[in-house]
């Protein structure tokens, strides 16, 4: 037979290779490194682990990542626009629209999007409880921050019909366009399409 | 101030983040994911690194990797061949030669190869205890098997010199030439000529 890692080396590939993105090659390198510098670089990383593992929970309002210790940063953040509520499909969306700088209200992690081909209904997302808080809530706008794909679309679709329930609140949803400092050349024609579409009056 | 995540998350960034061939972007995924899954997918990770970390240590023959438990299976293998050393750069070039099944003789890993450009001489690779194997063993030849680049090629230049002390042991190279499926198109210059200069009589 021949020549193997030993276990805990296997083991350790193991666990690497379950990562999004990464594969049985990648694994391998990964696991080499960290043993060629052994404990002082696992014993942190797994201390890391571990403590992501156990103190961070999701937030039961927005859904974003929250800890006993900070609490949830953007509820209980200061300085947060309570009239609007902008909903986005995973918690980890939230961070580039708060890097942009250009909006700082509420947000409702729906935990996905609409999905029929990867089995995802309306009953999978976090709807009921975004219903509940615009209900509770003193919202006079929600803005729809899906991707630009079919699924993103068919959420929008569903949500814009189920908030329609409710009079007084206003319903957008992000522009589709040209992205900054991309060419005419290098845009698809959908894309194109929608800029066309959605073109701003200059005067 | 703009959201950021939790304290743990960051520090779990910073741990993937350092991993070679792992990007920022890749990290955060990496995290987000090991997040989103909880302590269910941290633990046994985190478990599976601090045991490769304390348990896993390097031969000090042949410089594969080795645990208490299991010794080391390259050195204390059954059906080794004692007459072969192969030669190689790292540890984890071991396992694609066993793979082969064409090589069960032993292993001697040099940590590196002479790389002038990284500062690294033979006074930092296992020349030493290589030297002091060969004086001690009885090997009929020594296969060098390092890659086939210029710094392969200078670690091997340097060991033939080294080796020409031992009359007695047979110092032989991995063959270069044309990868198995691949075509002449796909082959670059010098390798065609590595494989026109090593060609083999069919008759």
């Amino acid at each position: 037979m021949p020549v193997d890692y030993p276990f805990p080396v296997k083991a350790l590939i193991q666990q690497l290779k379950r990562l999004p993105g990464i594969g049985p090659k990648s694994a391998e390198r990964i696991a080499i490194w960290l043993m060629q510098r052994g404990c002082e670089a696992t014993a942190p990383f797994a201390e890391a682990l571990n403590a992501a593992g156990t103190e961070v929970s999701e937030c039961d309002v927005c859904g974003f990542f929250a800890t006993e210790a900070e609490g949830c940063a953007v509820c209980d953040g200061p300085g947060r626009d309570h009239a609007v509520l902008c909903v986005v499909e995973q918690p980890t969306d939230i961070l580039p629209l708060e890097r942009s700088g250009a909006y700082r209200g509420h947000y409702h992690s729906l935990r996905g999007k609409i999905s029929p081909l990867e089995n995802v209904g309306p009953e999978d997302l976090r709807i009921a409880e975004l219903i509940g808080r615009i209900r509770d809530g003193h919202f006079a706008e929600v803005i729809l921050a899906f991707s630009a794909d079919v699924e993103g679309e068919a959420t929008a679709n569903y949500l814009v019909e189920i908030l329609s329930a409710f009079d007084g609140v206003r319903v957008t949803r992000l522009a589709h366009g040209l992205p900054v400092g991309g060419g005419l050349e290098n845009a698809d024609e959908l894309t194109l399409y929608r800029a066309l579409e959605g073109r701003v009056g200059l005067r």
